[in-house]
């Protein structure tokens, strides 16, 4: 890592944030707007979306892959923005890597730990990301009396990218997933999927004004911004908001994944290119 | 073809069956039914699944892969068991192959097309499927005064894959995805995705009694078996049901397929492998 920041120019480079699709937006979205001078080159694995339901073993060879690529992007730090690879792929990511790279889970998991008042708190995820239970472990690590409880809601996603962010059908889902949670009397929640901020009124709406929603994406864009300033590498050039500043690459469907981009993102984004991300 | 035909036993060799994951398991079912002494290599690509929302490039390149596994496994004839492929990558893999090829749309347009009375044909499929046209194509050839109308139902696959067969939610999206086929007076339905049978009895009873459904599966388990008698490859050796019969193999997550597949199949699945489909 030493060697790159003392290269001339390093802290201008950009941010890489991947996904398996378009949830990561979310959290590409908070970091535009709590650092608003950072680059971005966003991946969405939009040919093997999605990752919930697949194994530490392929999320992990997928993970690998993306890296591969964004390191060539010479990007000077990376967000894992999914939660499930976030779960399965962040050690191995670690290691691989000379630059700061940053999970969406930890800080997420963080934040709920603080503002629980009961000990209380739930976690929605997919089938991966709750199996693992990688957001009790960072829980337990920092409290170990906090009880958590996990539920996967494996419709979320594609209720989110049908559209279904308002309607009558997703409450009726939403309310079966989280019944349980309800139940238990947790008064925070995490929402441990990208996708799930989409559906955020929703799902406050069933839980109650008691209960806290957690956002990591919001948590992971506010820990980025503190990473890069301990390492010195805070943009501080003021980027104008030419062709170069935001740029996204997918493994497929570039055009679709634009149009939803653009429905998600304040800015307009210029265009989306497929890449071949098997050859990374 | 000439040369494996005459090879010795090439008719007791298996059938190559393949679907994005679990779906093309209602196709494997009916040739396990209808033709019960064919051996049967089945690939599920559950790493990639699913296939619906990709685009034709990427569903090529998959399809290409598995048909290169397949062939190594000494298959004599190929079932693309998935409407996606069937209707983006029958072409190139027809052109790549020496034995039979036949995919789950050609058998199920062709009864649809037999079976309508006044002429109007619904069909229901993944975005894929429905933005190809491919059926709205094969009926038009044989019937060019036919009126199709195609409505892509991206929910179906997931409800089906988290088990909501028979639920309430299902059939409130269901009612709204086939809303506007009632309005447009069909008298035939053409299932046009494997997962769908598994959800025949909601779309049975929202289409009303007047409506045929057309399960492309059992048609294509049908024409499988007139194609191997014409080709002389109808293995007529009785097979035990010993382990060697129905050979499983996914690209991710063999043990919860294996579960969803006990679900379907009459005959209990020994086992699945995992292989690595993106060395073929």
């Amino acid at each position: 890592m030493s060697l790159r920041k003392e290269k001339e120019g390093w802290s201008e480079a950009p941010v890489g944030v991947f996904d398996s699709g378009v949830g990561g937006l979310t959290v590409a979205r908070e970091i535009m707007r709590q650092i608003p001078n950072e680059r971005i080159v966003y991946f969405g694995d939009t040919a093997r979306v999605p990752y919930g339901s697949k194994s530490k073993e392929t999320i992990t060879k997928y993970s690998r892959q993306i890296v591969h690529f964004l390191q060539e992007q010479q990007v000077k730090a990376i967000v894992v923005a999914c939660n499930t690879a976030s779960a399965y792929a962040m050690e191995e990511i670690e290691r691989e890597l000379d630059i700061p790279v940053l999970g969406v889970v930890k800080p997420g998991a963080k934040v709920a730990a603080e503002v629980t008042r009961n000990g209380r708190v739930g976690v929605i995820g997919t089938e991966g990301t709750i199996k693992s239970q990688i957001y009790t472990t960072y829980i337990k690590e920092m409290n170990p009396e906090i009880v958590v409880q996990g539920k996967a809601c494996p419709l979320f996603v594609p209720l989110v990218e049908e559209g279904f962010w308002k309607d009558p059908v997703t409450d009726e889902i939403a309310a079966r997933y989280l019944g349980s949670l309800i139940d238990s009397d947790i008064d925070t929640l995490i929402l441990g999927c990208t996708h799930y901020p989409l559906i955020r009124s929703t799902l406050g709406r069933i839980m109650g004004e008691k209960v806290t929603l957690v956002n990591p994406a919001y948590e992971t864009a506010r820990e980025l911004k503190e990473l890069l300033t301990a390492e010195n590498l805070l943009n501080k050039k003021g980027q104008g908001l030419g062709n170069n500043r935001y740029r996204f690459y997918v493994s497929d469907m570039a055009d679709k994944f634009q149009i939803f981009a653009n429905s998600i993102l304040k800015y307009g984004i210029l265009s989306a290119r497929k890449i071949n991300i098997e050859d990374y």
